[in-house]
């Protein structure tokens, strides 16, 4: 009998015939148990917290995910990519997925539109998807999502975007480039609903991300990558609410006037131009 | 613009107008990314824990708290009682509250018994509140609740035994002294039929106490204790499925063979025979 009740939780995992179960729920016992002691937690913070929790299982429903969004707010969420990325800094770095990635995104042809709906401003973004040694990766997919130019995802809306609106799967070229056409996406908040928002308005948090555009890269050989391009000049990118800003994956939108470039293109004159390039990491 | 979501997310809580929750905060995200960090979490195991809380979120109802049986199973609740309690040895020892204790126990008179059903083994439960220079405590409260000798509290079924069985509140006499009659409870099993038996399954625990009488004692003046007392002998003593047993707190359940002595308290001969003091904290 040990009168100590870390000792005695972690002990208690031994049996566990999953190795790595095992030394995941012993270490996340060990840390739960010196953040209780460290700001000994009180009998009626302990009560608090499991109130908490439990209308963050009651706010979760077949659209939403509470959970998820108290991981962002947390910054477990962008901390799980961090940690789950190689080392080696040639490669995109990795951010959140994020609640809306939802089923697949519709296929297109490099130089098609993910704009359906038109309003914003438009956008031409284009690069190319290499490995780390400088080859291209033609075949390569680029799965990208985005908000519209109020800060709407189509499932957000489905009375004023069709769905698909602001998505599209794209396959490089034989130089493994890639190009599309868009509309500069806005910044947005996320659910302040719920009892997450409850927590940010506690601790005089705002809920705004930056604007940014999704994309999962993924190529043959290759270990994919979950990222987001961001605009450049956006005033959240020092203060996402889910800390998914990487300073390597800040794009300037070059405003562009141009008309005969904006006709080759397809896009009214003016439009913003962005060039995001990919790296990626081959698997052993 | 920092890289580190961890300096990030600790940052963001600066102008938390409360302290201590701003302290709580930035102790939680330090050490939950240190776990992380430490098992190098991965966006998938990340995603079962999230359909893991989601799923405990869903198990909670009027009736039960999962997050509690969460906590309890992970040793939590056990440390926040012992890291809450002052350091003095003399003093009881404080465990934790558990589900059970719902609503106002019955107020009872010292010798009543609260056991209105019968079935289990006879026993006296006696003791003395005192304070740690062993002055007596009259007039302290002790709230009682314990199962029966089949391992079930009252209101979980409610067919078989009527509200306020095994439980009452009494209140020491001049002497600080304190006597019930009950029966002796037994070891119970806590509910696996939801995602937390899912954990225990999945590590090989068994999900049993051992068998307890629950006390919190309480006097003007003195910081109450929430404890148990627990049944010498029983076979899992060691194993406690919420880790709250604390050595202090085991105390044999005597049998005691005379009738004359039973014929006395009021119970059937041979019978059990338990002393439980209690020590209390002055409050500053």
């Amino acid at each position: 009998m040990t009168d100590d009740p870390t000792a005695a939780a972690i002990g208690s995992f031994r049996d566990t015939p999953d190795e790595r179960l095992r030394t995941v729920l012993e270490r996340l016992v060990t840390h739960l148990h010196a953040f209780v002691r460290d700001v000994r937690l009180t009998p009626a913070e302990w009560a608090s917290t499991v109130d908490f929790l439990t209308a963050v299982g009651r706010a979760c429903t077949a659209d939403r995910q509470e959970f998820i969004l108290l991981s962002d707010v947390l910054g477990v969420s962008s901390l799980v990519e961090t940690v789950g990325a190689g080392d080696d800094p040639e490669v995109t770095d990795a951010t959140v997925l994020g609640p809306f990635h939802v089923g697949a995104s519709p296929v297109r042809a490099n130089g098609d539109s993910i704009d359906l709906v038109g309003g914003g401003e438009p956008c031409v973004v284009a690069g190319t998807v290499r490995a780390v040694d400088g080859t291209p990766l033609p075949g390569a997919t680029l799965d990208v999502w985005q908000c519209d130019h109020e800060g709407f995802y189509d499932v957000q809306v489905p009375d004023r975007q069709p769905p698909g609106n602001g998505r599209g799967l794209f396959t490089t070229d034989d130089a493994g480039g890639y190009r599309f056409r868009t509309v500069v996406p806005a910044p947005y908040p996320i659910p302040t609903d719920g009892p997450v928002g409850d927590l940010l308005r506690a601790t005089r948090r705002h809920p705004y991300r930056p604007a940014h555009i999704h994309v999962i890269a993924a190529a043959a050989g290759h270990r994919p990558v979950t990222t987001h391009v961001f605009v450049a000049g956006d005033p959240y990118l020092e203060s996402d609410a889910v800390f998914a800003v990487r300073r390597s994956l800040v794009r300037e939108f070059t405003v562009v006037d141009d008309p005969d470039r904006a006709a080759d293109l397809g896009v009214a004159n003016p439009f913003r131009d962005v060039r995001f390039d990919i790296v990626l990491e081959r698997t052993a």
